[in-house]
Order: C-alpha cells, then sequence, then structure tokens
C-alpha cells in the first residue's frame, strides 16, 4: 500500500489539528502561546526534514525556502505561499492552518515535479506561517503580513499587549520565535514575485451552490466602530429607577441598533456584530457608569457601510436623548475595497478547468494575510467550503474531499506562479495600478 | 476656642475620607485592600487613644469595647453599634464610612456622660466596622455581619475569591485583619442586648420630604438572578447574518427586559438593574457565544419581586425563540421583608421629638448589615438624607448638618440603649417572635 501525497496531506493536517485541541473538536492556539509554539516547532520540522531553510523575521513571521531554482543563474525572485496556524480563542481546526499545511504540501509536491523533471521553475518557493493573523490576543488582526508588506510599524506591533499587560515583543521572545528581517530564510519583500493563499470560505456560498472552490476577486469594505456609553454609577437596589443612569441600558439599545441595520439593507448586503464589551464597575449591585463596545460593519459596497454607519450615529442621538446618557462613538480600522488582480481569477479558473472542478468567482467578507501581501505583490486568494458558513468557533468543518480538491487547485496555481505567470501583473500597490 | 464633639466629629470624618479619595471626591476602597486597611488601622488609633480594646474576628470584623459599666457586677452585655468603612469600587465617601465614624463619635460621646456621672449605664458599647459589607470584591455583600449573625459559613467566606483569585482569607491576611472568633476584644454573639447603625439613605425621600431623619421599619423583599445567554461563535465578518447565534444580541434583550418591568409596576414599587455581565470570548471579530448576567430586583411588597420575575422568565422564553439563543435563569439571594423592632422605631421617633428633628418611618431598598443583626438582637436602623438619592458613586453627597443631627440622634439613641430601653424587645430572630 503506498501513501498518496493527498493522504500524507490528511494525515499532517489531522495531527497538526490535535495541537490545542479543545473537547468540541476545535483549537485554542492564540498567538505566541505555547500552543502556537508547538504547531511553528511542526512547521520547522516539516521544512528542515525536506531541507528546506527556515528563518523568523523582526515580527514573527516563520519563512521556509522551497529551493526550485538552485544551480542556475542568481534566482530572481520567490513565489510565496501561506496562511496562519494561530487561532481565536475556542477557535475552528481549518482557519489558517489548512491553508498552511496545504501550501507546505504543495510546495512539496511542486518540488517533486521540479526534481522529476517535468517542470522548470523560473522563481523559488516560499511558504509563509504568518504570526498574528487573527488579532483576537493582540489587536489588530492581521498583524505579520501587514508589517512584512509595510502597512504597519513593526516597532509599535512589538509593544501592543495582552489583556494580562504581556507584550508582542515578550510573547515571541518567550516562545523564541523573534527573529529579524535580515535573518537568513526571511525573504526580502521586494524579492517576492507573487503570492497564493488558500482558506476556508467562512460563509455558505460555495456550499449552497455546490462548488468545491472559489476565486476571490475582492474583498469587502469593512470598518470598525469604538463606541462608550457614559453614564453614572449608583445602587442597583437603593437607587430610584428615575434616578439611575444606567450605561448598560445603552449599551443594550446600541447592540441591537447593529442588528437592526442588517435587517434595513438587503440580506446579505451588511453584516454586523458587537464583539467586545467592557463593563464598568461591573460589579453585582452597581448600576454601571460606563460601556466600552467594539462593532464591526462590512459591506461589498462602500456606501451601504457609510449609510450604515450614518444611521447608527443618528439613532445614537436618540438612544442618548431617550436615556439621559452619552455616547461617543469613533470610526477606526477602515479598510476599503481591495481587488485581486484578474490574472489571478483567472489563473486559479483555468486550473480548475484542468481539474474538472466548479469553481465561482466571490468577495471575501473577511480580512486575509493576503488582502495585506496583495499591496506589495500579485495575490492569488482561493476558498474552499465551511460546512454551514460557520467559523470563528470550534463546530467549524470542511470535508477531507473539499480539503484535497483545494490542495490540487493550488498545487496548479503553483506551478503556474513559479513559472511566471503572474509575473509583472497589477495589483493594488503596484506602479502600473 | 474650644472644639465642640461635632466638630472633632466632622475633622475626623472628612479626615478618613482622604484615604484611598479618588479625583471626582468618592474613594477606592474595597474589601481588604491596602486602602481598606488604612481606615481600619485609623480605627484602631482611635479606639487605642480612648483606652478601649480592640479585637478583630475569624472573618475580619473590627470591634473597639467602650466600658461603660466596669467596676461594678459582672457585665450582663453589650450595646453595639456600627457600620462598614469598606466601598464599592469609585464608591461614595458616606456610605458605610459616616456610620461607622458617627457611632466612634456617639460612643466617645456617651462614655464622656457616663464618667461625667450624667448616665448609669446596665451594657458596655462596642463599637464595630463589619468587613466586606459591600460585597463588589467578594461576592456576596453583608459578609461580615453575617457570618457574625451565624447566616453565613466563616469557613466558606474565607474561601470566597475575588476576580484575580484571591481569597478572603489571603486577603485578609495579607492586610494583618484575620483575628479568630475567640480572640480578646471579640464580643461573642449572645452577648449583644442590641444592636444600632445609622447610614445615608442612598434614595431620596427624606431630600424630598425635608427631613433629617428617617426611622427604618422594614427591609424590602429582594432577589437576585444569575442569566446565562448560550449562542454560538463565529467570525463577525464571514458569517452571513442568518447565521449568527449571537448570546450578546440575546442579553441586549435581556437587559431591556429589566428595565421594561420596572415600568409595568406603579412607580418606585418595583427597581431593578443588571450589575455584573461577562462577555464570552470577547473579542473584536468574533461573534460572542456567552454572556452571563447577574440581575437585582428588589419590592417592599414579595409579590411584586414574585411577579416580575415570573413575567421575565416568560419574556426570556419569547427571546429564545425570536434569536435561537438559550437563556438560562436562576434565581439566587433571595432576602424576605425584614421587620425591625417597633421599639427602637418608637425610641428614634422619642429621640427626635427630644431634639426637636424631623423624623419619617420608612423602609430601606438596599441591603444593610443591621438586617443580618436583626436576626440575633433588637436592632435599629437610622437614615439621614443623600443628596439626589445617589449612591455607590463619587457624587454622592450628604451635608455636614445633616450627618450632625444624625450623630446627635445615634448619641440619643444608645444613652438609652445602654440603659436597657431595647432589653428583651421580639426581633425576627427571637424565641417570641
Amino acid at each position: 500500500m503506498t501513501t498518496t501525497p493527498e493522504d500524507a496531506f490528511l494525515r499532517d493536517f489531522h495531527e497538526v489539528a490535535k495541537i490545542g485541541a479543545t473537547e468540541s473538536g476545535g483549537v485554542e492556539r492564540q498567538s505566541a502561546t505555547p500552543e502556537d509554539k508547538q504547531t511553528r516547532d511542526w512547521f520547522v520540522r516539516f521544512a528542515k526534514e525536506r531541507g528546506w531553510e527556515t528563518g523568523v523575521d523582526g515580527i514573527g513571521n516563520l519563512f521556509a525556502r522551497v529551493p526550485l531554482v538552485s544551480g542556475r543563474e542568481e534566482q530572481a525572485g520567490v513565489i510565496m505561499t501561506g496562511s496562519h496556524l494561530d487561532s481565536q480563542p475556542k477557535g475552528g481546526r481549518f482557519d489558517g492552518a489548512y491553508g498552511v499545511l496545504a501550501s507546505l504540501h504543495a510546495a512539496a509536491q511542486v518540488e517533486q515535479r521540479v526534481r522529476d523533471g517535468e517542470l522548470t521553475a523560473d522563481h523559488d518557493l516560499v511558504v509563509v506561517d504568518w504570526f498574528n493573523e487573527e488579532g483576537g490576543r493582540f489587536p489588530p488582526s492581521i498583524m505579520g503580513s501587514s508589517v512584512y508588506a509595510g502597512l504597519m510599524d513593526r516597532q509599535k506591533m512589538l509593544e501592543v499587549t495582552d489583556l494580562a499587560g504581556v507584550s508582542v515583543r515578550e510573547a515571541l521572545t518567550s516562545i523564541d520565535y523573534l527573529g529579524s528581517d535580515d535573518a537568513p530564510g526571511v525573504p526580502p519583500v521586494d524579492s517576492v514575485k507573487g503570492y497564493a493563499e488558500i482558506h476556508i470560505e467562512q460563509g455558505r456560498i460555495l456550499e449552497r451552490d455546490g462548488l468545491p472552490l472559489g476565486a476571490v476577486d475582492s474583498s469587502w469594505y469593512t470598518q470598525k466602530l469604538d463606541i462608550e456609553v457614559l453614564g453614572e454609577q449608583s445602587h442597583t437596589g437603593a437607587t430610584a429607577m428615575a434616578d439611575r443612569h444606567d450605561a448598560l441600558v445603552g449599551a443594550a439599545h446600541v447592540i441591537l441598533l447593529f442588528q437592526e441595520i442588517c435587517e434595513r439593507f438587503p440580506e446579505e448586503t451588511l453584516v454586523s456584530s458587537v464583539g467586545q464589551v467592557t463593563v464598568e464597575p461591573n460589579s453585582p449591585i452597581v448600576v454601571n457608569s460606563r460601556v466600552h463596545l467594539v462593532a464591526d460593519l462590512r459591506a461589498n459596497d462602500p456606501q451601504i457601510v457609510k449609510d450604515a454607519r450614518d444611521w447608527l450615529l443618528a439613532e445614537f442621538t436618540k438612544v442618548e436623548e431617550k436615556t439621559d446618557l452619552r455616547i461617543v462613538a469613533e470610526d477606526f480600522d477602515i479598510r476599503p475595497n481591495r481587488y485581486y488582480p484578474i490574472e489571478g481569477v483567472e489563473l486559479q479558473e483555468k486550473v480548475a478547468a484542468d481539474m474538472g472542478a466548479g469553481i465561482v468567482r466571490m468577495q471575501t467578507m473577511a480580512g486575509h494575510d493576503s488582502v495585506a501581501m496583495n499591496t506589495v505583490t500579485p495575490s492569488v486568494m482561493m476558498f474552499i467550503p465551511s460546512a454551514d458558513g460557520v467559523s470563528h468557533c470550534e463546530r467549524e468543518f470542511t470535508s477531507d474531499e473539499d480539503m484535497v480538491t483545494g490542495l490540487t487547485s493550488l498545487v496548479g496555481v503553483l506551478e503556474r506562479m513559479v513559472q511566471g505567470e503572474l509575473d509583472g501583473v497589477a495589483y493594488p500597490g503596484s506602479p502600473a495600478a
């Protein structure tokens, strides 16, 4: 009985899913925790066994270089592929980890084809595990790839602290994964000629359409709102209702407004939730004086987000009048639509056609490392189905069959990219764009 | 220029208010913190200067014995008076501290009258600072007096931990205020022949009626509800709105229901708020899976609390159906109406008449140490006005004039109690009751 490359991939995927596994089938591997270290150590072992050089940069991104053109002339550049191994608290085992495992195995397959003389590459491959894509422990999300792409400041990000006061610098040092940007094995950003990432959809469009592959052509317009509701502390027992200025009541109105606004637009054109809530003083017998909320607004059409935000701010004023509270809202983390190069979308469609697999063009509602990389190099974003469209939770699920179809598609895309198929195409940050 | 006893009291009151003072005029002196220790050390110095013996029991209650009958036959018992020096987070400087300072000074005045031969006492006085009345750091509230009165288990309470995992035992040990129940200076509970406490009203009835004194005849019926709203984690960006099971949305509905229920009963007959909220996983880009809420329901009429609770549980079911979430609610901390001995109410009215001060009978909506003490000894609960009825907040305020009127009234009540005026009257826990 021989082991196929697909079997090897599935075995490794399910092996890595055991690291930080939760009882309900998820994983708990937040950034720079001991569990994150274990997955990184696993990545390094995978690379070393194949003789691939690894390196860690100054924000904890982990790279492995797959030599495809060595022995020939001075290398012109690399094609990068990867995703992230970190998870949300009680997150799913597919989000990010699937992309890294698929990239490692796809790179091994491409390397084998080059060795077997079936393929001549113009570029080496680099597999990457981006640091802190999730941002659950250290906000903002998409940190490692954004620093690599020059969109965020490395020193500033190293000073970001978690709720326990531990900085990114301390956390990365504690797990031995803080390197430097000029370390061996870290590819200079200008050597990257293209980037490919595969990820679970985290929505249910592919499942509903019965298709195994999605070619992402753009990302949604997103913004967050930082909201403070300000009232006054008093006694939950002794203070008359008319004398209470309960910030929590104002916050409840705000939370429901974020639900209501989505119902005011056509279905699935706007999504929104309040994710983070801090309540002060949060004592069982004290009326709360301050609630801090972080809310998220996303739509493909920027005008929808802007209209929704304006409607919300007007409604906050009505809540202020009704409750005699103060509500202060500030925009932050505004991310415009980003368009992936059409050549990369068409490349995915060609590969799918060769495979005889169905594919559809789609947008991503979630942020991804590829959105950051697409500002510095032509990037390709590929989706495979998520059961029930759920993600960031333990029951996140994608079948072995769908994972293998995605892997095969990624191999096809990388084979063409290392041959230079996307060299020089326009991307959002390119001089031509 | 001579210092009057009233001046001395005000000077000390405003001196103690500096301990743990906040910028906005409040105090931050949660139980068994260094600030709590400072007020306790101040209490001990006040007692020692007057030659009063102090003692600390096995739950951190601090006592000072004022000898009034020493030198005569074996003492028959003591009259106890006090309140609590601990505060809510960012609490007011009057809540509790006023009662302890007034008790110390009232005891000093009574002692002086005995020394001057103007008064013959049948009982000694004991001034007490009850441990952890507020319950903000270590739930439940009214802990020290409840343990002293045998209503709560000492060992169990010593194991209660704060949100940082520190136990009552560790916290009391760290500030050097964990004693034992048979320590010198700790009066056995069966030696207590009466208890008197003075406190700010924390409501606005006295202010509205323009009266300086309130004689509390009973406490409201109260209960808490422990509520869990259970949904499912998902991605705030990628998950379609129809696929979200956002526990925070359910929690927002629950919070507003506690407002609505108060509007369904006649004004000021029912008060209610959600005080404590825990949100999980509480990450900016994750739809929350679980919200835990602690809510408070209080009314003078127990049937109102029971009807309100039944209506709320029925509404929770409707929220469950509307939102596809699960809501689990449990009753806890049910405290029935407690009636103070009518003789104690009449005693306050006699003292007020002698002073020429206005007084009104009223109920307390808040819990107090006297409610616990009233189960083991005839207890007297006295109120003075709170400006705007606000409490558990930094702008809590009572005028010097009102504080002095309260002090004078307390002196009058204690003078009669040490002479045996309430000896043997029925109270909720007495064999006669």
